[in-house]
């Protein structure tokens, strides 16, 4: 490995932040309050470019990226995936010290590699994914202690190390190959857990209860089941009747579902043998109360559901 | 219908628990601290049931069902579900004034029938399902405006509310008929957020972050996500790269998941394709973007997968 420095003078270099949606906006707000300056914001929308610059106290605002001040050290990419390789290969093309800048771009899903352009020119380049859900209203508090995924070359992700330890965020450093599976992780465990919610707010709102009662009527479940996979293992947080082998409980489930919601039983028997193989892992359920269980989630996968439905 | 009085003269009867395990515990300290004399605290274990009879200054405790004091009138069956059928019949051979003593269990996969025996020598009986996760050491607190599934006859259900509102907690009528497709929505909303959090660790411990980090990694964008949820429907709280329409991301996951989890395809493409409903519901995703989504997710499940992977 070739030997390198940290890649600025400063502690604080000068930054300039590309795209002022949710994410832009809490970046750029929480590296005003933790001691960079902001130079500018660049954004295709000239109005949320302003807003953000005035928030953050930038000098320039902008919908071109050539007015990227020269003396910015440190970009921010925070714009939607799909834009970012055109916006890397224009800035690419705007006059400014590239060797002596690093830019990075906040993207969960694309490698580095998609500023490549940039590199080109000298820059050191880098992908840093906060592990948050953000809107244009999150305070910029919701990244305490929130972990960021960083990838790239070493010395670029030696500045995103820093980045994280200066906004008080903690960091987990990836391959490019680890980034799909990166990724997906932490799509699943945000989308779906909307997903699930909207199957069991559908599930309630068959018994009369309105989407937004059932949403409180099951958010202490939720949060409690949250507390205590903040303290336990999924194999000791696991519960209900598929953990403790409760075969008519499921049947009667199974039942429901046919009956009601036909179209969710894939889903259901597919995370349903997947908690099966929790509660074995967990050694709450043996080996032969478990073979029953995936046998009857396998028949009510594969019975026909009548027309008309009677059992 | 009937007319019919509240069925205690007092707003506060004199209470027998049965069964002292986390739901037993929580409701009996509970009970006591909202101005309910526990008078008994009865279970299979005698330690267990000492201990609770301790902490909440009940007289009586024992392992016997025949010690139940004759005084008492509202009787809490908290014993797994496995065992209420056997703990009703044993408990209505019991000589005890049953016309005025009212019996409820706090199973939420059972109706309130499974107490039919003690209905025969005259009780009143319901059940009430707390809809939250309780262990052993749960503080009382943890009922704090729950929601219990309130199920019975209607001089029975009016029992069970007004437990609900002396113990602060709040209340959801439902049918018999109502129970398994309730009891379905909260095992969904519970245990299968367990699972999905043990896929997401399996995930990340591939890429050689151990589970405890994972966990951590995750936590603020699962909680953030949550609060999201109680603040949206999930329509709008619904994010990522399936609602956007991002083929080529979802496709990478995809290929990372056939890659490195094949047994996973089936529960991601299942609840993959119930996301993109939720997409189109929300107006996120376009009917032509849709197809092309389910079409790439029923391409994942149905191309085998090769005995050596290459793409």
């Amino acid at each position: 490995m070739t030997a390198y420095a940290a890649a600025f003078n400063s502690t604080r270099p000068g930054v300039t932040v590309i795209g002022a949606g949710a994410m832009g906006c809490v970046l750029a707000a929480r590296m005003r309050e933790r001691g960079y300056s902001v130079q500018a914001v660049l954004s295709r929308s000239r109005e949320t470019a302003e807003a953000l610059a005035q928030a953050v106290e930038a000098r320039v605002h902008s919908e071109k990226l050539h007015h990227l001040p020269p003396e910015t050290r440190l970009v921010a990419c925070c714009v939607p995936d799909g834009a970012l390789a055109e916006v890397a290969l224009r800035l690419s093309r705007v006059s400014h010290p590239w060797e002596k800048t690093v830019v990075f771009h906040t993207s969960g899903a694309l490698p580095a590699d998609v500023l490549q352009p940039l590199a080109e020119e000298g820059a050191r380049i880098f992908s840093f994914h906060p592990l948050q859900t953000l809107t244009t209203e999150s305070e910029s508090s919701v990244l305490d202690g929130v972990y960021a995924g960083v990838e790239g070359t070493p010395p670029a992700v030696a500045v995103g190390i820093e980045l994280a330890v200066n906004l008080g965020m903690r960091y987990l450093v990836l391959s490019a190959e680890d980034k799909p599976r990166y990724h997906l992780a932490a799509s699943m465990a945000s989308n779906f857990l909307v997903t699930l919610q909207a199957l069991v707010q559908n599930i309630m709102l068959s018994l009369n209860i309105d989407r937004a009662t059932a949403q409180e009527v099951m958010a202490p479940l939720v949060r409690g089941t949250l507390d205590n996979l903040s303290t336990s293992t999924p194999e000791d947080a696991l519960t209900g009747p598929i953990a403790r082998g409760d075969l008519e409980t499921v049947h009667r489930h199974g039942l429901a579902l046919r009956q009601h919601f036909p179209h969710l039983v894939p889903a259901y028997a597919a995370l349903a043998l997947e908690t099966v193989t929790l509660a074995v892992r967990s050694s709450q359920l043996g080996a032969e109360r478990a073979e029953e269980m995936v046998t009857l989630l396998n028949k009510l996968v594969t019975t026909p559901i009548p027309a008309s439905f009677a059992e």
